[in-house]
């Protein structure tokens, strides 16, 4: 069965592909850049991750929540420990955010249905 | 001499005192819940406060950074650490968080420049 | 008929029930103060959920816009109020939130050709 | 003595007196539009003043919420209502709202300071 | 084929209409005013097009940016000027920004693949 | 005189070099990567820095407005274009944007006001 999750996954290599097929040098270094920020360096990758799930859900972008939570289940996250980051994000950004809290548990949930979560080496 | 940080510490703790003198359930609700958020739980506090410092930098609020540096550091985070959070912070949210990367860095230096940090207990 | 209404009214009760039941205590407190903020108090619910409406239209949020109409509308508010609320949303927020008036206005037509709109109580 | 919100206000009508200055019939139309979106009509100019303070508040604009508290007080809202107004605005925005809680309750009390607080009519 | 391009220029031009029967002057000058700032002055359409496209870019809302993409395509930017344009959006607004250069590209190839472009006069 | 732009400018300076002494590599990356996005290319300079000054305005950011005036002036837009450029961003984004149009316009003021503008070559 596709899942949304699986939906959002082929547009987003997909597009992420026709994007780096274009000839603009500052939009491949910026894609460089983001993946190279979550590399292992002063904090570990699975922090780094923590991070950019908490950023995704206070701005309020759920493609970008999907994506994290992607890398952190991969990285080793437990349900618990997410729902504990989340509860920052949402007292943090308040009730406008519960919106994205329904879907980041929903895709919490796709997600361990699938089973095995392998991260995105080529973001 | 007095600080910024100094100056901002003494403000922010007289207004929240004057707050919670405000007869309203709701607020006094909300600051608990908002002290409660980064007690260890399933994330321990300093994973906590550094969530809270990159939620605080891509909504580019300064009052937020500064609070969350002071308990970020009294948890024991290194400068190195802290720029490797930031810049995630700086990835995520763009350019437009450059000035308060740039506030961020200085308050470091100035807490640092102090010598040691305490927690904030009472948020 | 199924309208966009129901499917958002189903898929919000399912996911809010799922989210209460994940053991984090700070998730349950948030949603209960939220429910509580807007209860009659020194300002009474109608004009509370006026404020939700317009600032989740300034927040541009489209599952909040639906809710709170639908509170707006269970409280008794007039289409010429809502509409004049939204105006105070256009102005304070500007061309951007154009796509959330189409929204909004959608929202209002499609609740009054259901007939009577009931309050959601469980939030 | 001269408050933070007199100073506010001079800026405020100078930097407004010399925009009106400027040749460009649509930013002159913007302004009047603005002004016109709080004059009595579906909904009376104090509760649109108490949507103009919320949307303000989660917005996080110091300047609007000053702007938008004297128009409320002037219009006869009391601490009371003030307060749960911005709580529901604390409880939609997020502790990220908290530093301008702290602005908007400290002008609260310097507006009753000052005594009489007169609406600005020409916005 | 329809397009999604074609679905939101229905439901865009649906709506517009709707929202324009709503008996509110203040809505209605908006409309107008939003239009009238497009037009050629000091600035000529084209540039203020391409403005306009940034501004929806880092503020992230794909129907905003669809619908400058339009009107940039039909004064006749090319793909190659449309990409630094929004790299110009990806720099200021960060990785955040990503999902909704996905989008842009897409609508720029849908658009490419229609053939003739032209430009929305009843914005 | 030292004018509040002279202050800003030696603050800005001072910290980017503090900023670019910190041994983080994804930091100086991202500051090349920005400095490189406004540089002639499919779209000039000048184009590029009116975008970048429309998005800071409605990402609401003085200290962003105010660099950006200053490299769009030394590219020798006129003030009636800045301000065409201007009324663009407070069309898409509102009266919330207002305080930051005062604060432009009186950035403006201060620079024709100072003679020659030169632009900052070390972003």
């Amino acid at each position: 069965m596709t899942t949304r999750i699986d939906s959002f996954q082929d547009y987003r290599s997909r597009m992420n592909e026709r994007i780096l097929e274009i000839d603009h040098l500052g939009i491949k270094r910026f894609f460089n850049l983001d993946t190279a920020a979550y590399k292992d360096a002063a904090l570990d990758t699975s922090t780094k991750e923590l991070l950019g799930l908490v950023a995704s859900t206070v701005l309020r972008c759920n493609d970008c929540i999907d994506y994290h939570l992607i890398q952190c289940i991969a990285a080793g996250w437990s349900d618990r420990e997410l729902y504990d980051a989340l509860n920052v994000a949402l007292i943090v950004g308040g009730s406008i955010v519960i919106p994205h809290l329904r879907h980041a548990v929903e895709t919490i949930d796709l997600l361990r249905a699938e089973g095995t979560v392998v991260a995105d080496t080529n973001r």
